[in-house]
């Protein structure tokens, strides 16, 4: 749709909406306008959270899981079980299995997947700092906890590889998860069953 | 879904997101997470986006449309038709028109329809500076061009009566828009012929 915006600093927010993945045109137009009707501040707080979320957003030291401080609160609770490592692609996935109550441990967020077809490559995520975290001892089990598609199954098997000379037990979940499914939009019930029925890694799926 | 974030500041910005219409929190989260991958300066372009358009955003003094100016593009240019004023309830029906190209005229945005059942009376929306508009002369014909719904029928009966001493033709665009319907999503040919073949305005619909 050819849209005649009636004002340039419209048509610039309408814009800036339109950018974000999965909002089309007359949504963005839509979200703009709604704002448009708030009170100033409200408009405000809006486009300063996000501001003020990227310029001080920390990453965890020790999981990189997004942070408000040098150590995530999961990493520094006392009461979390620091023997076992949950290896998670993102930051959504470690809020999907908090909301199980099924997981004590402690996670790594990875960033990503070894994708070659989108040029992600071991380099690319936090698997050294994994491997540094494992070989520094005080971890019994490694968790895998990565989507069950053909790159979550590659980055499970360069992982096995990477610490199969460290005295450390590695566990996948279990395959309640339907292949292909994505992590974060899985039920509560399948993804917190996949992390009691964990299966002993033995370099096979 | 019970949502443990990590960061008192992601919180913070989801909840923003989640306040606006249509976007749940599962969605709110992707975005931010999307916005957080983006550089500063791109992340500042979006938040200033929306705080500058509501600190600066101005609107037309002649037809009450968003613009950059005092008096809006449309109602400053000469080559329009000053004589044939399109009344419409809101920004994104001035678009949804210009965009059939079948309109030449000036518009006057009302911010809305007469609805007892939203509290929204004639007085909170710009019906007294269209009758002044009107009287003051050089306005031939009003089309009013608002929703087929009740509340549009209503609020064209209501300016029907108040221009009713007053020599002005005003029609109404042809009921080719089915009933119900959202102005702003119909189709460009239906809406476009609906301004072509209006009829005169006899009080009835």
């Amino acid at each position: 749709m050819n849209q005649n915006y009636p004002s340039a600093l419209l048509e610039k927010a309408v814009n800036e909406f339109a950018k974000l993945p999965g909002i089309g045109g007359k949504t963005a137009l839509r979200l703009v306008l709604h704002l448009l009707r708030q009170e100033n501040s409200a408009v405000e707080s809006f486009g300063n959270a996000m501001i003020t979320l990227k310029n001080e957003v920390k990453y965890c030291s020790v999981c990189h899981n997004i942070s408000d401080s040098e150590v995530c609160s999961i990493c520094s609770n006392p009461r979390r079980d620091a023997s076992v490592v949950c290896v998670v692609e993102n930051i959504q996935d470690v809020m999907a299995i908090e909301n199980t109550r099924q997981f004590q441990g402690l996670y790594h967020v990875l960033g990503g997947v070894i994708s070659p077809m989108e040029g992600v490559g071991p380099s690319d995520l936090q698997i050294d700092s994994l491997v540094h975290r494992v070989r520094e001892g005080g971890v019994d089990e490694v968790i895998l906890a990565l989507s069950p598609t053909m790159e979550g199954d590659t980055t499970n098997f360069y992982i096995f590889r990477k610490l199969a000379d460290v005295d450390v037990k590695i566990s996948v979940i279990a395959r309640g998860v339907a292949q292909n499914d994505e992590l974060q939009y899985t039920d509560e019930i399948t993804l917190g069953r996949s992390i009691v029925n964990r299966t002993l890694f033995t370099g096979k799926m």
